[in-house]
């Protein structure tokens, strides 16, 4: 598939279609698309940069009537080869369609473009004491589009939900270049079939978003933070369930990060690890003034009675930010560490989240391989590093992959848990899915996109 | 369509699939399904409930065989006319599926048949200290399986979302009888397309849910409320947008009530209404003990600034039930003061609440026809009740609705809001919606259900 199809025929419609001046096709250019985070390489034949609506429309007209895959890309952030199947055809680019359209302040609404970064978005909202809660770690540079194809999680995905709830209406182009809107600007909406949230998630294969409609939240008045250090994963997952279950408290985020991480960190900031700390939790809430004061210290509380190491109140805004910055750069962090490395994530029910974890380590300490786990702990949300100091493990990892897959599978868990199913996870999807489901996703798939242009690959082997 | 076509041999088969005690043809029980809360008779052949997913399974196998229609149904509490499309064929009668097949405290998830209350899934819940919050104001009577197919948005929605927001997984039978099991008991799922959010407020028209998993919240440890009175509607809104907006509270429910459901509550409770209300908010929000106080205060002097004529704080849960069960009452209260009545919700964007009523209500003042409207206020919910004390100002009635709804779409509404598109409101499905948008979900309707038996007639004309 990698011969050239894009005529000069065809490359004169597109140039006539979104202006000679935001169609690229130097080799720089194709090469600056050919690869996401997870540096997949291969290379587009042609990158075009839409401004509006209308040049999508034009664009995926001529590639549906020509056959041409195209790729829809937001800021190629994403860790799961998201975008990095492109093999041929047509990278568009949404960067240059970043306007913020309309903030209604009353509505609790606001009506964005895809291009727009989930970090402008917030700060935005945060000028009006509005608040978008499902930002990802990579908010500064992950764009809203990117965020609604992967209906991603966040980090505050336990009190404020995921992208998917967010999300109140879409105007979309099809694969057959017609423009769709759905839902409506209002915060309920049941009138026929749910498209717009059928259409979240689907990872660039039935259409590409280009404006969507977000509720908003008042911004929670206050923000409070515990930094706690635990012997192991046990008592930190006890805590975990004792503040969410047993005293039924609803922290905006509790995130973990086991022993390679802490170790990652010392490298990284100055925070102070106690010694023997195998597990860190990372505890934020929100709400207003009082509640805060409260839930602080009823957590700080709840983490001593299970034995915490060390238990700090987080007290001034720049140490919260240090903490959290410390967070989000665990995975660059780890990526210093070792010479291959695949990151995938899943989630699992709560309560299975030591039981996948102990399967882990354990296979970890009879081979080569490290791990490294972080993450959303209270969702069961988990981040896996798997490391080696050896280029040629990679068969290993992809086994020692397989491995977790299937356990994860077995105990009711999912492969995705936000970010798009990557090359390696690919091919477990049937493990996850029955052939049931399969069958009926890509009936679905061929009804909206019978040429399959869009994101050809992506999903389905 | 009224022959009957279900046939001796037919019958035989579906007597030997669910076993003859479950299978009705007497005139009483298909009389007593005949009719949902809108009283439009209609009389299916055969009542047959299923106690298991098989018996399901098998009979929308034969139906389908047979192309025989097939309605499910819950218990009928729908108010606009979700059940009353029943012109031959089988209803599904789904009170036998209604057990609480597994409550996992620890990953605060619940997996129910869909039978289940919602008012015995919230006090199972609550025994647990656990919160499934979309329950409608009839959560005593109607079923999650109805709630799901109509993704109801209860009167929390505000704060906790709607139905959509809470289902994790489902089992559920197609049209072609097959079973597929979609979503994950995850916190997070994303793995392929979303079914499980497809099938969720499909209105019985794509399948059958047999086993529903639930994500259910921590339960607030205290609720507070305040019941407020104002001169006009203006003021209302006001208070509304000032707890929302400038101050940044995010109450569990606003609920509005106007003049007309004012003096219906004066005839069933003891409420004691100072001179001159034109409008009544109730104010319930939730939290731990210190943020409901601090709340509560709040939301009080809120109130007074924009002129409440009276403002209360409810300290006892006696009288906060009987507040609530008031304002669940509103719809029997109003049936009763007129002979012809339709009932119609709809949800705007919230900055535009005022003037849709005010739409209403001029238009109300010009013609024989009254108006009572109450609703979730906080998120631009409204329900319209439409009373005349003619039979025959049904016409006008009709006419009336109609230039609602054209003056609802037209900003940006929707017509529905948590409930099925009845058959008044059928024939304006596509003022709202674009004739691509119901091609698109004609086509989905054909994909799953090519022979059109599941709930024929429903959603589109």
């Amino acid at each position: 598939m990698e011969t050239a199809i894009i005529d000069d025929r065809i490359m004169e419609e597109l140039r006539d279609a979104v202006g000679g001046e935001n169609v690229f096709d130097t080799i720089e250019e194709r090469g600056c698309h050919s690869f996401d985070a997870t540096q997949e390489r291969s290379l587009p034949e042609l990158v075009i940069r839409p401004h509006t609506t209308e040049h999508v429309a034009r664009v995926v007209t001529i590639a549906n009537r020509n056959s041409i895959p195209i790729y829809p890309r937001g800021s190629g952030t994403g860790l799961l080869g998201d975008a990095g199947y492109i093999r041929c055809g047509i990278v568009l680019d949404l960067k240059n369609m970043d306007k913020i359209l309309a903030l209604n302040v009353r509505d609790l609404t606001v009506t964005v473009q895809p291009g727009v970064l989930i970090r402008d978005l917030q700060d935005v909202a945060a000028k009006q004491k509005l608040f978008y809660p499902p930002g990802p770690g990579s908010a500064g540079f992950s764009t809203i589009g990117g965020n609604v194809a992967e209906c991603s999680g966040g980090v505050t995905g336990m009190k404020y939900g995921v992208t998917r709830d967010y999300v109140l209406a879409l105007e979309a182009v099809l694969p057959d270049g017609s423009i769709i809107n759905t839902g409506r600007k209002t915060l309920k909406s049941v009138a026929g079939y749910d498209l717009t949230r059928f259409l979240v998630g689907s990872e660039g294969t039935l259409g590409i978003y280009t404006q969507i409609t977000l509720k908003l939240l008042p911004m929670p008045q206050k923000r409070g933070t515990i930094i706690s250090y635990f012997r192991d994963f046990h008592d930190a997952m006890k805590t975990s369930d004792s503040i969410q279950v047993e005293n039924r408290i609803l922290p905006r985020s509790i995130e973990f990060a086991d022993m390679e991480c802490i170790k990652a960190f010392g490298e990284v900031s100055e925070v102070t690890i106690p010694e023997g700390a195998k597990a860190l939790l990372l505890i934020d809430v929100d709400g207003n003034e009082k509640n805060v004061t409260n839930d602080v210290s009823k957590i700080e509380g709840i983490c001593r009675e299970n034995s915490a190491l060390k238990c700090e109140i987080v007290k001034r805004e720049d140490e919260r930010n240090s903490l959290w910055q410390m967070m989000k750069s665990v995975l660059p962090s780890l990526f210093k560490i070792a010479t291959t490395e695949f990151s995938e994530a899943f989630c699992v029910p709560r309560s299975k989240v030591l039981e996948v974890l102990e399967k882990v380590y354990g296979l970890s300490a009879t081979t080569s391989i490290r791990v490294a786990a972080f993450g959303h702990i209270g969702e069961g949300h988990i981040h896996l590093n798997i490391m080696s100091d050896k280029r040629e493990d990679e068969v290993l990892i992809r086994g020692f992959i397989g491995k977790v897959v299937k356990e994860v599978v077995s105990i009711g868990g999912t492969l995705k848990a936000g970010q798009g199913v990557d090359d390696v996870k690919t091919e477990f999807v049937e493990l996850e899915l029955t052939d049931q489901e399969i069958g009926l996703m890509k009936d679905l798939k061929r009804m909206f996109d019978p040429k399959d242009i869009m994101n050809p690959g992506k999903i389905f082997t």
